[in-house]
């Protein structure tokens, strides 16, 4: 398995590279050299001789818990793996390599259409896993399974028809009540200036810069080789404070998970992060319960007030925290505020599951887009870069990742009401500036624990209770009823 | 083959990361992931169904020149490979880790015993892939074979006792004239300015920066993934204008060569360079023959002095020419002349052969080293750093590569020549700052032939003869007598 785990993160690296530093003209020998690195991995991890092993040790009695568990969550995976052929994993890998490039000529375009064909061969080798790998009513379910165990497309058809009222009545409130002025956050800030303070603020965060590092991509990312070495990307955009600091947190917040797994369980199911959703609770928790809380700003605004005085002297702290947590509807989902971000999601979850049953055709996204944004956030997309062009994640052949951005938000809610109660102080501790009683709660209820549990295991264990929506509702309702005086 | 070249350029991704952007703790796990894909690329290379596939192509009678050569070439080195077991292999790539971190550690102390266990673990290994390879009279042979086809103890032992004389005498006449002044090349040069002076001079040299990078790493190197993606290195030393400019070039050198091999044989022997020796002869030819001429400075020093006015305004070109040919003996092999550089080879030359007969052991490294310096070029090595432990090569299992590069410096001496008669006004061009006709003659002649030929065969197929070192003393000697009025 390390073996497996030493080829599939060297492709890792292939792709840091290809994101942060490849030359225009090596882009596609790269995507052959991922694909051949794919196709090996998946070689690997499909051997004969490997299931045999791992039957045999699934009938040992003598395994520890750790072991036991393991081996399982490996037997899972290989018998995943099986049901790929090596040419359609090749196959996929290539056709993503296309989607991906023409993504970005398309985004260059500004034109879905450039973006379509490729797209749709996507989308017809994503229809053919879903039957590779079997399904249970509907074929999404199957793409659901691979980012996050157990979701469904019934879970999540109740999960959003649940939140969904909720919150567009929290947000018919909050748009009742005078706006929020944060003209302050797009006045100039120069880039070596934004670069130095978010390394300053990541480095404060306990992110160990001798087991990883940071550098500049077109989109912001976190990726993993080893807990020893965690590799995140930002991008600075001079004319908006908000897009660097947050995604710095946020992808810090991905980057403390990996550093805090364990490295003995390299390679094996304890030694990688439980899920999707639960990464993505970790980044979450740290960007908005954290990164956007009033505690947090106490600490570092006056330090940040140094770092761009002329922007910020006459700006309170009051006026920034109320500036940040500003809800506005808007086309962006990487920009979005808390509350309207569900909606985005949302939007994304019903197109691709319409994809998949094929109610709709790849021709008609941008309509469907359109439409959505308009009726659900009351937004007129104005072109298809900011509208249905705008995520990475389709070119990446990731359908069936959205939905778990906002598991991620609800399991961080709960997770930080939990460390709250748990840690003495933490509130104290966070205006301080101190975020390391944080880290060290997470690393041993969350991080070290690796594969162990399923998300919502995990989420039994450390928080009494399994997934209540409710955590991340109350958590907004009382955030906004101060912010907007509601 | 281009599947099997894909897990190999990939590894070279790890490595060129490893140099240059790798976060200190991430070493050990990248270590094993670098010894991981090579194992996996010596396994493919040594299935017996790729053998049977070369067997049949080689009894085949409708091959081109070009496929024939291809399959022959192919064939060699599947021959040669198979003599590797998969576990030597991996035994060897996690000996050069080991080694390569405990070099590292031994310069920073400045103490050889801090990397003898290991590089004697190394040496022990080489010795026993002689063994395992087979060789004729000396067990270097093997090892040399590896870099340079048909090099043996013998044809260097004659090259070497032929030239160094002429050398000697040369080096005593030099000595015996009035020295020159180089100090200003010892001003402050500052990093940034440096860096953009060398990125000017590497694109005005033609090389593709949208098929390549410059990056900064401890030693200076390049390193091709495809012709479409080739990235180069180098450092800069703020006290030592020569340092980084020349390396600049010399990198750059390989680079060209690199970019200018045929795309459509990636993967095959007709997609790869000659040989070492005809490598570096493209570095040397660009770092020395045209690097450090007058010609290519008549252009290039008034751009210079723009760069760093302050340092070069009241330096004459001619002051600047004869101060970057300074011929001096010293201790570091990559700062040395053109001339008393083949003394360094010499002695790594002896020192190699003697460890791999064991004439003498690795404890006697650095008595041997330090003795045969003051011998040859009379200096008195004052620490470890600045003597055996200067080179990254052996940390890297590299032995026998040294004598490649004064072979690359003759053959360099012979293109050139055969350019300067072939190339209508090259000096005119190159005094203009054009080098794009030299390129042109370079990628015809040479870079896009591959491995078509041997460095012996390419020779004579581009110059009309085999390697003579006439060719170089000549050079030299018409350069130090211009220079030293000798």
């Amino acid at each position: 398995m390390r073996f497996i785990a030493d080829v599939k993160n060297a492709n890792a690296i292939l792709q840091w590279d290809q994101e942060t530093y490849l030359p225009p003209k090596g882009a596609q020998f790269r995507g052959q050299q991922i694909s051949t690195l794919s196709e090996i991995s998946h070689r690997l991890f499909s051997e004969d001789e490997l299931g045999i092993i791992l039957k045999d040790l699934l009938q040992k009695n003598d395994l520890s818990a750790e072991q036991k568990r393991n081996v399982e969550r490996t037997n899972e995976d290989y018998l995943k793996n099986k049901k790929y052929t090596s040419g359609f994993v090749r196959k996929l890998s290539e056709q993503i390599n296309k989607a991906f490039h023409s993504w970005i000529e398309s985004r260059k375009q500004n034109s879905f259409s450039v973006y379509e064909k490729d797209l749709d061969g996507l989308i017809q080798l994503k229809r053919q896993e879903a039957e590779m790998l079997g399904y249970h009513k509907h074929p999404y379910n199957a793409l659901l399974d691979e980012f996050e165990k157990g979701a469904t497309v019934e879970l999540l058809d109740k999960t959003f028809t649940n939140l969904l009222p909720t919150l567009k009545n929290l947000l018919d409130k909050i748009s009742s009540k005078p706006q929020i002025d944060d003209s302050f956050l797009k006045q100039n800030f120069p880039k070596q200036q934004q670069w130095e303070w978010g390394m300053e603020l990541i480095k404060n965060l306990n992110f160990d810069f001798q087991a990883g590092r940071q550098d500049i991509s077109e989109h912001p990312f976190s990726v993993s080789f080893n807990p020893h070495d965690v590799r995140i990307t930002t991008r600075i955009d001079e004319d908006d404070f908000g897009n660097m600091t947050w995604s710095c947190i946020h992808e810090t917040g991905h980057a403390l998970y990996e550093q805090g797994l364990p490295e003995e369980e390299y390679g094996l199911p304890l030694g990688e992060a439980c899920s999707y959703s639960i990464h993505e609770s970790q980044s979450r928790l740290w960007e908005n319960n954290v990164g956007r809380s009033k505690n947090f700003w106490e600490h570092y605004y006056p330090i940040l007030q140094k770092h761009f005085p002329s922007q910020f002297q006459n700006i309170s702290l009051e006026a920034f925290y109320k500036g940040i947590n500003k809800v506005e509807p808007s086309f962006i989902r990487t920009e979005a505020d808390e509350l309207t971000y569900h909606f985005h999601v949302y939007i994304r979850y019903e197109l691709e599951k319409k994809l998949l049953d094929k109610t709709i055709s790849t021709h008609d996204i941008p309509a469907f887009w359109n439409e959505h944004y308009k009726n659900l956030l009351g937004v007129n997309v104005p072109n298809e870069k900011k509208g249905c062009l705008q995520d990475v994640h389709w070119s990446h052949g990731s359908f069936g990742y959205f939905p778990t951005y906002s598991l991620g938000s609800f399991y961080a809610a709960q997770f930080f009401e939990t460390a709250k109660k748990q840690i003495l102080n933490l509130d104290k501790e966070i205006k301080l500036g101190n975020t390391i009683s944080l880290l060290n709660w997470l690393r041993q209820n969350i991080h070290q624990r690796g594969k162990f549990y399923t998300s919502e295991q995990l989420c039994k264990e450390v928080t009494g209770s399994t997934l209540d929506v409710n955590y991340f509702t109350n958590y907004l309702l009382h955030k906004y009823t101060s912010i907007y005086n509601l």
